[in-house]
């Protein structure tokens, strides 16, 4: 019942989150002596993910659960494999084609599902079914498929049935509905006190389409839903997850945990109390306990103390094995490097490719055109440059301004008075959008100053928008009609690629020849 | 004869130079219709690295050479081998130690190419065994084994030895030796202007000792030498390759060129030309040439109008055949990720622990007393953020800091005026090295002036530098007797961790459990 999160890489050295990751003697013990049920993999390339794979099966007593947050693609995760943009895309598309819209989201859930399969993971942390109906909201955001409870249930579906074209298991998350909240329960317990109505009609609607379409699993949030429990949020909450999810919605897949050393559980009950009080509530599967061995332990003295029934125990060990036998044929799927044949490279770029095009917006007056005899700037602004894949030196975003004569400048919000210091004609390109941990959705206030003050001096001769549709909105207030800009939700350099050849209005040929000064060094 | 370069990475969309690295399809054709001799890495893991040689050698006619620009380690270019600190740290224990440095230099040799032996490559392009004789050398700089042609000789000497315990290939690189320029060779064609007896005695000893020890390769240098031959750089110089290199130095293995894409080379003759030119004056293997096509078409022509002998081609094909039977054991060496057990995690961490601590520099006033109820600015300046493997945000350099309660910012040369915008208590992390492309050795003059500045504010608490001796000598101008300071050859995590552990006087314990609040999204 218990899933533990590891790195994708192959070596101790490659830890970056010793906190969460456990090394390979230590994992290769639990495996061994607790029979764990799965793990969950962050970090690596798909190809190594599909060494790790093999690896961990290997060491495994019972098939392993494989699980990964892959809401946008395998490649989200694991560069190699198809990077998806955020849903929220699809939802853009959908107000003018739904049924394109459905068609896009179908081949996203069968590409993601078969490049998964192809790496060795078979569950499919996906697709997020929460209805993003508020701007503010700083986890979900643009990770939800809209913030239309029609629109959602209908793509997320599609996403569905196009997984299950693959031995893989899904997912419906995060129950019941994560999405009109300020308060990242990464970090602390958010509230929701809207009424029993509103929730039926707005955020459990999706869960019911994805259950009528077969979904294998729902996640629970770490969210109090007071109209329904005052006293313990969802993850926790018999009410929620056995009268609500079991009974009246007749869910009979696995239910699964959020991670459970999220701040907005962690800090509700101890974490032996929060697994027993979960199971109690009608988990099946506790993901990323902060240790299996203190989780099991109290698990284990619940039931003998009669706490928790054995039968209890036993349904959802039946589910697990339920689930376990529909994606059996995929534990030792990944083979070599002959994986690399199920990671649908043309079809994938293709698919993105009319997804990012499709989902783009931008000003009448393009192209861009770069004064001469001036100073160029590119500045580009990142939440942290630490932590941001989707740039480098040679992502388009860099290299075809610098081959226009831009000098780069790369800042985060840690140097943001730095954006003010340099007088050239500005290139300006945002790489932000709601995500967990950042605690914030969009810009903050100083950001928002800062932004003001530069356009206010003219210097901005260009805008791009990578990620979010309503940091988009927050700048609509400050461009001119004759400013020249564009907006992707994707941030990755195929999004960077499509952005420039549309801002400078250069063809395809070009950005995918342009040489970089750079060996690669 | 032809050695093309390739990614390590197993997909088409990761290919980040596309002007240097054909995609799969094209590679795939060259292997099977041009039958080319190898290729030289570079991207990707370890783990991708043991998958993608393994593809490469099933799509190859005759087995190829696998080449890699491994010089400090193949963690160096493929993360989860092990990464060794610059060479030039050996020098400094040398000065101390030369038996425990020789000894360390002969680990690294041996580590270096058991790892990549295990990971499928068959050809170490290292050592470099030129003396850096100019501090202001912007290609070799750390790169080489320091300024002493004794030390560099013995120290080269041994890193070939232990290298020798594993079924590979060794190059001393770059001949007659490249430590004497200020012009990087990538960019420009550099003249060497020293007379006969000098080059005898600096540049040339390491390259004896290199041959007498069994090196199997020698890599020429795209340099203008002009005591030997006013008319033709190194690489396609007859009377340097043939007559001192073969004929008075009595090199019997490969002779092959540096990557004659490098602007030293490509700016002096057309690519057909310098095809032609090299092997006359010697050369067995052509690396990266920029099209193998057209290096194979002109080297035919000349054959078949008598310019270039065809004895003279058999001469290499004789040589590169020896060369591939030493190593033909390797040629199927990796497999799967049981090539894991071949990567020394513990014997390599241990081996790079004792070489940055035994090369490290300190203030004597040590540790660093963080002010109390000030704000703290964990400052931290590389080249390029964009190109800052090193770096990210689970890095000692950034997380240790942070737990202390200091606020990271991160700026490059692009944003240097930022850095006093500040006026917080600084700690001040400068990672700025000699590199290839780069251009230049140190630090700017605006960069120099920037410090000035900041050092005159008082708001330095303390230095670490990692990476160049040269730049703390510089900042050794500016820092008082209080200043606490490290300096670290390495700038890789390993190196991080050490240096913080040093400069706050705390325990490797500490620096391992220390949380990161991010989850790794």
């Amino acid at each position: 019942m218990i899933v533990v999160r590891t790195t994708g890489h192959l070596f101790d050295r490659q830890i970056r989150h010793p906190q969460w990751e456990a090394d390979n003697a230590t994992l290769q013990r639990w495996l061994k002596e607790l029979n764990l049920g799965g793990v969950i993999l962050l970090g690596g390339s798909a190809a190594e993910l599909s060494l790790k794979t093999q690896q961990l099966q290997s060491w495994a007593t019972t098939p392993l659960f494989i699980a990964a947050d892959i809401e946008e693609g395998v490649g989200q995760r694991f560069p190699g494999a198809t990077w998806f943009p955020p849903p929220m895309a699809l939802s853009a598309i959908a107000k003018k084609d739904i049924i394109l819209a459905c068609d896009y989201a179908y081949q996203m859930g069968a590409i993601t599902a078969q490049e998964a399969v192809a790496t060795g993971i078979n569950w499919l942390l996906a697709p997020v079914v929460d209805v993003n109906n508020n701007p503010d909201n700083p986890v979900i955001n643009i990770r939800a498929f809209g913030d239309n409870p029609e629109i959602v249930s209908k793509l997320t579906t599609a996403f569905i049935k196009g997984a299950q074209q693959h031995p893989i298991l899904t997912t419906a998350k995060h129950f019941p509905g994560h999405g009109d909240t300020v308060t990242d329960s990464h970090l602390e317990l958010p509230t929701i006190s809207h009424s029993d109505s509103r929730l039926t009609s707005v955020e459990i609607p999706p869960f019911q389409s994805a259950i009528a379409a077969g979904v294998d699993s729902v996640m629970t949030a770490h969210l109090l839903i007071s109209a329904w429990d005052k006293n313990y949020p969802a993850t926790l909450s018999p009410y929620i997850l056995t009268q609500k999810l079991r009974e009246e919605l007749g869910f009979t897949g696995l239910i699964v945990t959020d991670a459970l050393i999220m701040g907005g559980i962690t800090k509700y009950a101890s974490p032996a109390e929060v697994a027993v009080m979960t199971v109690e509530a009608g988990t099946d599967v506790l993901l990323m306990p902060d240790d299996p061995e203190i989780a099991i332990k109290s698990i284990l003295q619940a039931v003998e103390s009669g706490r928790i029934s054995e039968a209890r125990i036993h349904k959802s060990l039946k589910r697990i094995k339920q689930a376990k036998e529909k994606v059996e044929n995929n534990f030792n799927a990944s083979n070599n490097f002959n994986f690399s044949s199920q990671i649908s490279e043309t079809k994938g770029t293709q698919t993105v490719t009319k997804i990012l095009k499709h989902s783009a917006q931008s000003s009448s007056n393009l192209p861009l055109k770069s004064p001469q005899n001036q100073s160029l700037r590119n500045l580009i602004i990142t939440d942290n440059i630490l932590n941001s894949n989707f740039l480098d030196i040679c992502s388009p975003a860099i290299t075809i301004p610098e081959k226009l004569g831009y000098q780069t400048q790369v800042l985060d919000s840690h140097s943001l008075d730095c954006i003010l210091l340099n007088n050239n004609k500005t290139l300006l390109k945002i790489f932000i959008r709601g995500n967990p941990i950042r605690g914030t959705a969009g810009l903050s206030s100083k950001a928002q100053d800062i932004y003001e003050q530069l356009f206010k001096q003219e210097q901005v001769i260009g805008l791009i928008i990578y990620g979010s549709p309503y940091i988009l909105n927050w700048f609509k207030t400050l461009i001119t009609s004759e400013l020249p800009w564009v907006f992707m939700y994707g941030q990755m350099p195929q999004s960077q690629a499509i952005a420039v050849q549309k801002i400078f209005n250069i063809s395809s040929e070009v950005v995918k020849t342009t040489k970089q000064q750079n060996f690669g060094f």
